[in-house]
C-alpha cells in the first residue's frame, strides 16, 4: 500500500489483508511490553486542519507503539493560517523527511490531492476529509464486526451475508460513506436510515437501500445497527424543532434497544450524544461495541502505518 | 498503589515510601544518561481540562525519563468541548490502552470519580482538581522540606516536630489542602495564615491552627513558611482594594524576610507574583527552595508513576 | 559551543565547523534508520512565545533523530500569560533538568538574556527573537548555498567570492540580519534591495551595499537572490497601496526570473506568498532551493543541538 485515502478504492483482498495485519497488531497489545521496534527511525506527522483529539491520539498511540517518532502539526495558529498553501505545507513536510502524513482536513479530497500531487513521497493516511471519507474509522468498524461475529476465526474472512443498518446524518457523514464502500466490498448488505433531509441525493448510485423509518429497520432484524453522531448545528438543516424530537424519531432509545435481537451489534463512532442519537442503556449494553471500536482503532491504525511504512510499499 | 488521588488518603507509611522512591529517582537524575527503561511500552496520558504548562511538563519529563510514551490530551478544542462526558473520555482512554492518566480538572473530585467509576483500569494521578487537592505538589513540598532538614539521612523519615506556616489564599488553594493533610500525617504542625475572607469555614475540622496576622506568625519562628500564589481575580473576593495593600499585609516582603531565622525554609509552589505575595529578595534568597521544589517535582512524579505502573500495583 | 544566539558572534571557523557537522548529519539522514542514539537521555525544550509551527517541528525532528526527549512549551495559555517572568520560566526549566532550550520570543535579545543571566545552565538556541536574529535560518541558508556551489567538496569551505542579494522587508527581518552577518563572515558580498521605507537606518554600519531598484540588482548578476517574506500588515508601513504594486516593484516575478543567469540560486525562508514576493514559477523553478532549505534546516539544527549538548560544550 502506498496510501490509505478511501475505502472506495480498497479491493476486498487489500481490505482483508489490512484487517488481518490489524489482528496481528491486536495480539501484540496483549503482551507485557506493548511496544514494537518496527518503525524505529520513521517520522509520522499528524497534520490536523480540524480539531479531533480522539483520532489524533489514536494515531499517535499507534505510531508510538511501533516506535515511530510522532510530530503533531496543528494547522491552527500555524503558517497555514498566514496563508500558506497545502502545497507548501506538503513540500515542507517532505523536505523535513516525513515518512507518513496523517491528514485531517475540512475539504473533501485534500488527502487525495496530497497523495497524487507529487509534492510529497510520504505515505498519506486520510484521517477524515470534509464529508468525503474516514477510512480508518470504517476499517475499525469492519474489524470490530468481524471479530464479534467470527472471533479467533476472523483472519482471512470478510463480512459476507451480514446486514448493517446505518442510522442518522448520512448527508454530512464521512464515516457513513467510508462504511458503505468498505462493508459492501466485504460482502455485507447496507441499509441507510435517516431523516429525508439528511440523505444525500447520490445515495441512488450507492450499493445500499435507503429507508426513513427506524422502527421498520429494526423490525427487519439487522445484524449490526450503527448510530451516527448528530451535530446540534445540523439539527436546523434537518428541519427538526429540537433534540427531543430527533431522539424520538431517530435515536436508539431503550424501547428500540429492547426490540433488537440480543446478538445485534450496536455501534457508534464516538463521541456519543447520550440521550440524543443513543440512550445511555444502549451505549453501555453488552450489545454495544463502542469501547471495542476504540481499542480496535489503535490496532487498525498500527496496521495501516505498518503497511505504508515498512518494506514494500508498492505491493 | 493503585492511584494517587489525594494526600488525605495517604497513610504515613505510604507517604514515606513514595518519598523514599523519589529519593532513588533523584539519584538517577545525577547520572550521565538520565533515562531509565523502567516504563518502556507504557502509555501515560496527560488529560488536562485546565491549562497548566508547568505541571504538565513536569509529568511529561518524569514519564519520558522512565521511557514511557506520553500523549498530551488538552480538553480544550477536543470532543470534550463538543459535549463528551468524562465517562466517555475515560472509556476512550481505557480502550486505547492508557496505563496511567494524569488528570487536571476544574471540578473537585473528578479524579476520584475516574478512579472509582470502573470506567478505566489505568492508574489515575490527580494533577489538581478544583479547590480540592494537588497531591504531587504536596509530596514535592514534603520531599523538599525533608531533604533540606535531613539531607542524605532523609530516607525513612517523616517531618516530626517541624512547624510549617502556610500563608495566603487558603480558600481557593488545593495546594494548601494537600499540604495540610500530608504534612500533618508526616508529623509536622501546620499553621494557616490568611485574610479572614480567604479562610474556608471547614478549617475548624482540620488539624491546624488558623491565624490572621503574618507578623505574629513570623515571630513564632516557624521552620517553614510556605507562600501561596494570590490570583488577581480573587483579590476582589478578599475585599482588598489593591495588590499593594495585599502585599503590605500578607506578602513576604524584605522586612519580614529579615525577621526570619536564617535556617527557615521559604517555599512557593510557583508561578510567583514577585512583589505581591513574595518579594524578589525572598524568592531568590538562600532560604528559598523554589527551584528545588521544581527539581524535586520531577523526582516525585517519577516515583508516583513508578509505583502506579510497575509491578505490583495492588500493594 | 555553549549557546547559539546570533550569527554576528560566530567566527568563520565556528561557522564552518557547524556547517561541516551539518554535512555529517545530512549523511546520516540517507541511511535506512535515520535515528542516532547521540542525545539519548537529553531533554530539549521548545519554548515558543510566538507561534511558528515550521521552525518548531524542524527543531523537534532534529532533536528526535538524535534520540533526545522533546517537550513543547507554548507560552500561550501558560503561566507566562498569568504574568510569570522569563526569569521564573527559565529557572523552572533549569530545575526540571532541561539540557537545551530552543527559544522563540517577540522581544529582541530574549535568548541572550537567558544565556547570560545565570538563571539556567542549558544550552540556548535562538529560534528567532524580535527583529534581531534567527541564526539557524542563516546557517541553513549558508549550508544550502555552499552545497549548491561546491557539492561534495563543501566541507571546510566558506562562501568566498559569492554575491548574495537579499530582497524585501529588511526592516523587520531577523532572517536578513542573521544572513548579513553570517554570509559576510563566510566571505560573501551582500547587497540589500528594498523599498526605502523598509530599510533600517543602521544598515549604514553593516558590511553591505543597499539598493532600491530590483531590476538593477538583477542586471548585476548575483550568484544568489534571497527573497524575504512580506507580511500583509507591514504593507501599510511601507506606504504601498496594495500587494499588486508591491509584487510589481519588489517581487521576483516571471519576467525577472527569466533575466537571471540559469545558475542563480533563488532562495526563500518560507512560508512563501506565491504571487506576491515570489511567483509560482520562481518558487518551483530548478533555480529555487526552497525545499532544500527545509531539508538542510533539519541537518543544521541537528548539528547545533549536537555541538551544544554532546561532550565538550566549552570548546
Amino acid at each position: 500500500m502506498r496510501h490509505l485515502l478511501s475505502t472506495r478504492d480498497l479491493g476486498r483482498e487489500g481490505a482483508i489483508r489490512l484487517l488481518d495485519v490489524a489482528e496481528d497488531m491486536a495480539d501484540t497489545q496483549q503482551r507485557e511490553v506493548k511496544k514494537l521496534p518496527t518503525l524505529r527511525g520513521k517520522t509520522v506527522v499528524n497534520l490536523f486542519f480540524e480539531d479531533s483529539t480522539r483520532t489524533r491520539i489514536s494515531f499517535e498511540a499507534a505510531a508510538k507503539r511501533l516506535s515511530a517518532d510522532v510530530i503533531n502539526f496543528s494547522a491552527k495558529g500555524s503558517s497555514v493560517s498566514k496563508g500558506e498553501s497545502l502545497k507548501d505545507t506538503a513540500q515542507t513536510l517532505q523536505a523535513m523527511g516525513a515518512d507518513a502524513v496523517v491528514i485531517r482536513h475540512p475539504a473533501s479530497g485534500a488527502p487525495q490531492t496530497l497523495a497524487t500531487s507529487g509534492w510529497i513521497d510520504a505515505g498519506i493516511l486520510n484521517a477524515g476529509d470534509g464529508t468525503h471519507e474516514h477510512p480508518t474509522q470504517a476499517l475499525l468498524d469492519a474489524f470490530t464486526i468481524r471479530k464479534r461475529v467470527h472471533g479467533d476465526a476472523s483472519r482471512g474472512r470478510g463480512l459476507d451475508g451480514l446486514s448493517v443498518t446505518i442510522v442518522g446524518d448520512i448527508l454530512h457523514s464521512r464515516v457513513a460513506r467510508s462504511n458503505v464502500w468498505l462493508l459492501t466490498t466485504l460482502g455485507a448488505t447496507v441499509t441507510l436510515v435517516a431523516p429525508p433531509t439528511l440523505v444525500p441525493v447520490d445515495t441512488r448510485l450507492w450499493p445500499v437501500t435507503v429507508g426513513y423509518d427506524l422502527d421498520e429497520a429494526i423490525t427487519a432484524g439487522p445484524d449490526v445497527v450503527m448510530m451516527l453522531r448528530i451535530q446540534a448545528e445540523r439539527m436546523h438543516d434537518a428541519f427538526f424543532p429540537n433534540t427531543r424530537e430527533y431522539a424520538r424519531r431517530w435515536g436508539l432509545g431503550d424501547g428500540r434497544l429492547a426490540r433488537l435481537e440480543p446478538t445485534t451489534i450496536v455501534m457508534h463512532p464516538g463521541p456519543m450524544n447520550r440521550g440524543l442519537e443513543i440512550s445511555a442503556a444502549a451505549a453501555d449494553s453488552p450489545m454495544s461495541t463502542v469501547r471495542e471500536q476504540v481499542t480496535n482503532g489503535v490496532s487498525v491504525r498500527m496496521a495501516a502505518l505498518y503497511l505504508l511504512l515498512s518494506g514494500d510499499r508498492e505491493n
